[in-house]
């Protein structure tokens, strides 16, 4: 079954904004089993919108607007939809009410102009608005027609208490279900070369592999009558894809790497602290976005000057100015000097050239070292990135939290 | 002069994309002075993607659409315009040589599939793409048809080389210039009721608020036959607004906070060192975005548990008993340690309660004490912020750098 879905409104139309709402209906729509065909942003102009929804009406079975059903003279999305489909508007005095209701508890008066937001298009049902003054409208034609307010938690509270209920009615039952896995450490073009074969037998489950900073998901969703079949159709093409993959896929729910490495931390009852130079704070700032972390991460250094690693992390003056500050064995040092001044279990330390401008020929720009320690050795490893500064430090930090993964993993 | 922007490819009508390319085109567009009435995403379908092509080129002068000009069987935007405005396709064959070269360079050979990429509509101009196989076109009708690449580097190469200088021969002439003010330490509901009886008279320029975390943007656009006009224009709504706003504002050029702050620093031939408690590193990470940093950045310490504040900052044991992680007299201790054991011009200290669940009576979540310190003092401030985790960090972050940038600004 097909869905288009419209956003009303000129303010999405500029070069700043987007319309989340139409991804959020999307993904509802998409676990239902509807397919969205087409979407569009039509500024604040009734009859453009007008013509926008007739001809949607006239290819889609089910058509959502959002937006547009404020109380100002802007807000035209009741009377294009009314033109649209040929019918008038009506007061509806019970909303007026309702309304007055609102403004009164807020120890406000309603001013006239929201009695706009109480006419309703002959016909439909009305769908009450708890976080809001503008009420949604559910219109069945041949289809079906709903406008939706445009504040998003308005939008989303509205269609999942009140148009997914009515919408599982129209829409022939299926079940969808989804396998997540996220991979690091190996480039996008490798990733798809090494798994399309795999996945490009199958229509469904549906496959999207979508790219970050040395971090790839792959969302696998199957459509199919029953729960059974779709784990079963997502076991089935989920197994070969992770044997491919072997230990770069770090999690099969979704979670993040720190969250991973949080957990292995935890259960390890170890702990860690963090010596960053190029970094400027970024790993230490991703191991506590997770709430609780603080059960295994103690602290750290940020050591971004020379200067800074001899005196924070005690890294021998000699051993910089011998090997660099961009070297194995700075990395090591500084791992070892932060395990050292902390006493944790594990320490994480990266040095690199972040650039722009800064590299030379022994360590250009993209040139990173990460290292990790435990009480017995410091290992360091290298990696050349490429990329602007901000590329380059968000690779640094998700492959310096992947050595220590991997380290955690090494201990069993 | 209005314009409409179509994307064709079903992956843009997924839950996880958003079309970037209409943002890059609605601001090039907008510089101009045209104006984008509507856009929309249309799936890979041939006659629904005709539909809307004829029904945009129907209501306005320019109509650009992107993606679809691939190889593959999904590629259908050539044929949906040609059949849109009733011309036929034209196997183009300079085109086809170029492509065969472009694949010989890469020592590949062509595969037939990559022939479709060489119909063109009947009487259109060719597009050259130095990015990508797939030729634009460019096609005048009553008005502008003009078909983009998908992938946004070539689209942009393209639009910013050949179809700029061609639409400034048919847009009349205006210039746009913008001030875009930001400002910190005040929710976007109280700056707007301070700031809109000023810009709320003016159509022209533009006022756009964007709110981000403890940070807003203001944009004024002002739309003149000259420069001087648009000039004096942004003057004469900017300045009134400026005065509203104080030393809120802390950037009249887009520059980030830490840019700011930075530029200060460098001008002052100070240095700064942190120590972050709830935020982890993210200061840090802040301060070292900006490339150069290392003049002023000296580095600091993420001292997230209470043992690591003693021992990586001095912080007096008593005094954290008696007074709490928590307090005005902690961050102040954090921030003269921090200076002291890097020898630093200021340090910047945070503690606080990011959540969730690990706030009690006298600090709930989301109390906050930045401290900046100097040789003689510390001076430390307290906020109360609301939300989830992430927003606590980002606005206590933002609040830090504020502190460090007010206190420069007292220095004079």
């Amino acid at each position: 079954m097909n869905a288009e879905i419209i956003a009303a409104g000129s303010e999405l139309l500029t070069a700043e904004r987007v319309d989340t709402n139409s991804l959020f209906l999307t993904a509802q729509l998409n676990d239902m089993g509807v397919e969205v065909v087409a979407k569009s942003v039509i500024g604040d102009d009734r009859d453009r919108l007008a013509e926008a929804v007739r001809a949607a009406v006239s290819r889609s079975p089910i058509v959502i607007l959002s937006g547009g059903l404020g109380p100002t003279e802007d807000d035209v999305t009741r009377e294009a939809v009314a033109l649209a489909l040929d019918r008038k508007l009506v007061l509806h005095t019970e909303i007026v009410t309702q309304i007055e209701h609102r403004f009164a508890r807020m120890k406000r008066r309603m001013s006239e102009i929201n009695r706009r937001q109480a006419f309703v298009i002959e016909g439909a049902d009305v769908l009450p608005n708890d976080r809001g003054t503008a009420p949604g409208q559910w219109i069945e034609e041949s289809g079906v027609v709903i406008l939706l307010p445009g504040p998003p938690h308005e939008l989303k509270a509205m269609f999942e208490r009140q148009c997914l209920p009515r919408l599982r009615r129209i829409v022939p039952e299926n079940v969808i279900r989804t396998l997540l896995l996220r991979v690091t450490g190996m480039p996008e073009s490798d990733l798809d070369q090494l798994i399309s074969p795999v996945y490009k037998k199958y229509a469904n489950p549906a496959t999207t592999i979508l790219a970050g900073a040395n971090d790839i998901q792959i969302h696998l969703r199957a459509r199919c009558p029953s729960v059974g079949d779709a784990d079963a159709l997502l076991a089935e093409v989920g197994a070969p894809i992770e044997a491919l993959l072997g230990d770069k896929v770090y999690s099969r729910n979704g979670d993040s790497l720190e969250m991973v490495v949080g957990e292995m931390l935890h259960k390890a009852h170890a702990t860690v602290a963090v010596a960053e130079s190029l970094t400027g704070g970024m790993i230490g700032e991703r191991l506590t976005a997770v709430p609780g972390s603080s059960r295994y991460f103690l602290g750290g250094f940020i050591a971004y000057s020379n200067s800074m690693k001899v005196e924070l992390l005690g890294v021998d003056p000699q051993l910089l100015a011998h090997f660099g500050a961009v070297s194995r064995e700075t990395a090591e040092a500084m791992a070892a000097g932060a395990r050292r001044r902390t006493n944790s279990t594990y320490a994480l330390a990266v040095t690199g050239v972040a650039g722009p401008g800064s590299g030379d020929d022994a360590a250009p720009v993209g040139t990173v070292y990460a290292a990790v320690a435990d009480a017995e050795k410091a290992v360091a490893f290298h990696r050349q990135f490429l990329g602007d500064r901000a590329r380059i430090r968000a690779f640094t930090t998700q492959m310096a939290l992947d050595c220590l993964r991997r380290r955690l993993m090494a201990r069993g």
